[in-house]
């Protein structure tokens, strides 16, 4: 199958490594808002256009991997783009899905294409695991714990604290919250009780070291309601530690069985992720292939992973996965 | 829907009283191949039948859950009722499911049902997780361990065993390993590596105690390959400690992604369960629901856990997954 990659930030380039670890796929083109002169990609022989000529692509293409942000370019892309493509986003505005979902189920019905939203790891792989272990056990308590990993938003959020010159923000599960979930104690836990934030601050010179940490602590929504801790250290030291972008969670799901509702049970699905970007690009590669075998069978609209046989997302056949993976 | 269960053992048993958690299925009927009248079941106002009247009852249910054994019953009842409903089953001998699978394909092809096969946790969730993980991660290894758990099999084995009265095996994974395949270190592990095994023996008066712990040591296939440690305890202590059948075990998938494979990922799926057959009657149900649905749609055919959409297991809308999921 022919893919594209429409945007070339963190996504996209782990979109066109994820796309050489399957062997099914051959990437056909880059389209850019920049520049394609601008644009060096890992991978020189395939051409980048302007994303202003796309519609004249349509035919070349089986998948275009929507590699943009949810906040604004998402909402537009992925209705537009579901005109003349198979496309699949990882649009993650949770309040805002049943929208995307029927703009974007309009645009795909209407021009026979599938269009498949919000894949990743959350949502995605940590939505399934919800979805199964709600279905498996109905009486129960869900948990999802996320980190440790860098949260892009909230070290945004120390970027611009006065005196900031540079920081990294992560979100660490509280390891005892862990274990009282794991041992099927059903807590009740407060968002203290969850998380905590650890940041790493690179002050500007001369600026207010106590201010700077009070300044992040006490900030609403973001640090507020936390237990967060503040290390000021060096550009250097920022860089040579704290450059990757590691991720991973935990969803639990913990209930009864049992004509009495004896018998308890723990369901545990973990994640942990050197890159957050490349983890989800790998995700989104898969679904990108059940993406287009879904449409080769005629389905059309917008599809989430809930909507997808796990079949369709591996490149094998079907007597292969159940003689090895059954 | 309206269901109906054959076979009642610990899977029916659990069965029955998953469906008591599911509100949108009525348990119909109970089938069996005893006397009817000899059946005391949990739930007194449900008919029970005798297997020979079977094909009477089929216009008065939706799904039958098959719940024989892999070694005898399945691969003649799961055929053979595709005829006449939609079915469910547990097949777990894994060598035999390509054959198993073309003999129930065939006949619920003809009949215009849909018969799932393999289902429970492994095969099943187990397996769920490990396609899921191979799709998302194509380089790298799996790992599958079992345990703490009652293993039946092996727990018949002891009791074969001369001199012995009763006893239950515990298969336990090896924390080493675990931690090992948990930090990503890709281990190549033996057997004896992965697990061992405890066992608890009632023996028999006067028996020779040393001899039964060597018989049961040097047992090959069931404990010569693993750590064995056997424990001599009085039929009360067996009664009072170990008349339960938890189980569980962990899925594993790690694997690496990047331009140059720089980063490593760590998939983890793992279960704890109280009651090994309620568990597995729990997925069973949901699965059931999905075969119900897929079955009104107008499908046909046997089809495994791979085949089934997520959404389908689900007793929600799609909306409201998506609302609450996602």
């Amino acid at each position: 199958m022919k893919v594209g990659i429409l945007g070339y930030g963190n996504l996209g380039r782990g979109i066109e490594s994820a796309i050489r670890q399957n062997d099914d796929m051959e990437l056909a083109a880059f389209f850019t808002r920049r520049d394609p002169a601008s644009l060096k990609t890992l991978t020189p022989g395939v051409p980048v256009y302007s994303v202003n000529d796309i519609a004249a692509h349509k035919d070349e293409i089986d998948l275009l991997f929507l590699c943009g942000g949810s906040a604004t370019d998402l909402p537009v892309q992925t209705p537009e783009y579901a005109k003349y493509f198979n496309v699949i986003d990882s649009f993650d505005t949770h309040a805002r899905i049943p929208e995307h979902f029927a703009n974007v189920d309009k645009a795909a019905k209407e021009s026979g294409h599938v269009a498949l939203i919000s894949c990743g790891w959350d949502p995605g792989m940590f939505s399934l695991n919800r979805l199964y272990a709600n279905c498996v056990l109905p009486e129960g308590n869900d948990y999802t714990f996320w980190g440790k990993g860098v949260s892009q938003g909230h070290s945004d959020a120390i970027r611009r604290v006065e005196g900031v010159k540079d920081g990294k923000q992560y979100t660490i599960p509280v390891e005892s919250a862990l274990e009282a979930v794991r041992a099927g104690k059903n807590p009740e836990l407060t968002t203290r009780q969850k998380h905590t934030r650890e940041c790493f601050v690179v002050p500007k010179e001369g600026a207010d070291l106590n201010k700077i940490e009070q300044d992040i602590k006490n900030m609403p929504n973001y640090f507020a309601d936390y237990d967060t801790t503040v290390h000021f250290i060096s550009e250097e030291e920022l860089k040579a530690n704290h450059s990757g972008i590691p991720h991973g969670g935990f969803v639990f799901r913990t209930g009864v069985t049992g004509i009495n509702k004896e018998n308890k049970h723990v369901i545990e699905y973990s994640l942990k992720l050197d890159s957050n970007p490349e983890f989800t690009a790998s995700v989104i590669c898969a679904f990108g292939r059940a993406v287009v075998r879904m449409a080769k069978e005629g389905m059309t609209g917008c599809k989430t992973v809930f909507d997808v046989a796990p079949a369709y997302l591996s490149p094998l056949s079907g007597e292969e996965i159940r003689a090895h993976l059954l």
